[in-house]
């Protein structure tokens, strides 16, 4: 099958981006948000996303002929009935995604294929309401631009012939494609972040290491530019606070409380001014942070 | 206090980075190992890493000016009896350390500095028997040259005031010290590590993801060289699974358990040519891998 027209719903962080990847690959594009707001957002947040872009010379076309492919729209029905395939960014709330999910089983062109970008739900729970559970899969992504894995998760009624067409657009929009073989809540990648987080945070609680200290082990060790808690910054606290207290364990109970303290402050991380560390020039990012 | 002369004790893969190192900054090096073969193998080891720093242009000094400064020895007394501090990197077996600090503690200069480098032993199991608890202290490497990370952790006798000179000493070697308040089998770093390695173990036991798509998730968003198996084959398959092997839950167990079959076929990771992946030139390491 052909795919030249891509619904993305919802257009927020992720449909936006992934919404501009698929019109600099060349896709036509309808993205769609309950809110107009949400989309001058996007529109605002896509010449941002293009300018870095540019300066870094990842795109060839200019930028307003990339933009013109992109169709901004309140209407769900003008960014599906064109689409091959939907993937859908709104909300993480499973209410909001089933309902949306039952209006466009309704009113999709039969052979457009749905996937959802959920991080922490799974397919399954969509798969039956939207009236295709054969051509429904999940297919979630990172940040498009700097995190280029896409994971490609089916649910047990996805035809598997879903999967080479998922795995092949994927690779059309600059993305790597990895398969998650049953459903798994946080994928292949946040999984591991997670465990990652989850001992950062015990070796916190514990009183065995400082946050810098714990930071300065991974970063330094590992080359990398960031540790775990900076890492926690650009997630940001309030999502790291929701996805720990789901867990029952001690350990993580007693990190959800630590991060609580913090958002009850309003140190939501980097996008707060204030998480772990203080923004913008965290101290990580200072040269002395590993001498 | 000032450092002058460091009694290193055990020439292998550790004892051997440590020594140069600390050749390399300036200070006489006694190195000590009951094996004559062993002493000769970090000498040659030595002139390779050697060379390759040279290349790098991170040494100024020559050679054989870094070697003039370490000596060589099959006898305990002549690499302690100078010494200002002793790193000891012997076999990682209680029984051996303890045999052997009981030896150091008695001949050994009144003043002289007591630290272990072992990964998951506790500094308070030979601090006694070394009949200078106060003077003992954790002090545990990384790779030296890759990974730069050396961590301080008393046990409960240690005098604080050891804590800063250990500071200085380690960032005098070219390492980023950091500190562990409190006795924690696998410090900082390598909790975390197992952590993520324990994760990407149990993604692949519980058949969610392949050996290769759980390293490309974990290389390509992290934008790093290796993935959790790459990782495992340079630690080697024999290590991991000892570690594995001792944690109770299911997982832990289903993973120790993959990992004896490869250990039975004689795959111990990149220093057997076969582990998870193929050596020299892993999968992992084309280009095309991650495309
Ligand atoms: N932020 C991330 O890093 C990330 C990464 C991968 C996947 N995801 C997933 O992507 C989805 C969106 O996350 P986000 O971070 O972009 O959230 P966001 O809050 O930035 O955006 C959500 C958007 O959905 C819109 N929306 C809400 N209800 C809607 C409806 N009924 N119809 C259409 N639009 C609606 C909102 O107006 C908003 O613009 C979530 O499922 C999330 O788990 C997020
Ligand atoms: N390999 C690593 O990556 C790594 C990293 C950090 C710390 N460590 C720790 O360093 C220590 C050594 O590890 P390694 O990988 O270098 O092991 P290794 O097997 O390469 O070397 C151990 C050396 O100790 C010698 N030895 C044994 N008994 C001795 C004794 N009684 N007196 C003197 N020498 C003796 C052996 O002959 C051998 O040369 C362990 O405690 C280990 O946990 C290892």
């Amino acid at each position: 099958m052909e795919i030249t027209n891509v619904g993305i719903l919802g257009a927020g962080t992720l449909g936006t981006r992934v919404a501009l990847q698929a019109a600099i690959s060349g896709y036509q594009v309808g993205i769609f948000d309950i809110h107009e707001k949400a989309l001058d957002a996007s529109f605002k947040l896509m010449k941002e996303l293009l300018q870095q872009l540019e300066k870094s010379k990842r795109i060839e076309e200019a930028s307003e002929k990339i933009l013109s492919r992109i169709l901004f729209t309140t209407e769900l029905e003008k960014s599906v009935n064109q689409a091959d395939i939907i993937n859908e960014s709104v909300t993480e709330d499973p209410e909001i995604k089933k309902e949306l999910w039952e209006k466009v089983g309704k009113i999709a062109p039969s052979q457009t294929l749905f996937t959802t970008n959920t991080s922490y739900l799974l397919p399954s729970m969509f798969a039956e309401i939207s009236a295709r559970p054969e051509k429904f899969c999940a297919f979630h992504f990172h940040d498009v631009f700097y995190s280029r894995v896409v994971d490609i998760m089916p649910h047990v009624g996805t035809d598997p012939a879903m999967i080479p067409i998922l795995e092949d657009f994927g690779k059309s929009l600059n993305q790597v494609p990895v398969i998650v073989m049953k459903e798994h809540p946080g994928y292949l990648f946040n999984t591991m972040l997670l465990a990652l987080i989850g001992a950062a945070g015990k070796l916190l609680t514990g009183e065995i290491g400082s946050i810098e200290d714990i930071d300065k082990s991974w970063m330094v060790n590992f080359h990398m530019p960031m540790g775990p808690f900076g890492i926690l910054d650009s997630i940001g606290l309030d999502t790291a606070w929701h996805v720990t207290k789901t867990r029952k364990d001690s350990a993580s109970q007693a990190f959800a409380a630590l991060l609580k303290t913090y958002l009850d402050q309003g140190k939501l991380g980097e996008k707060s001014g204030q998480g772990f560390y203080q923004y913008p020039n965290p101290a990580f990012k200072q040269p002395d942070f590993i001498l």
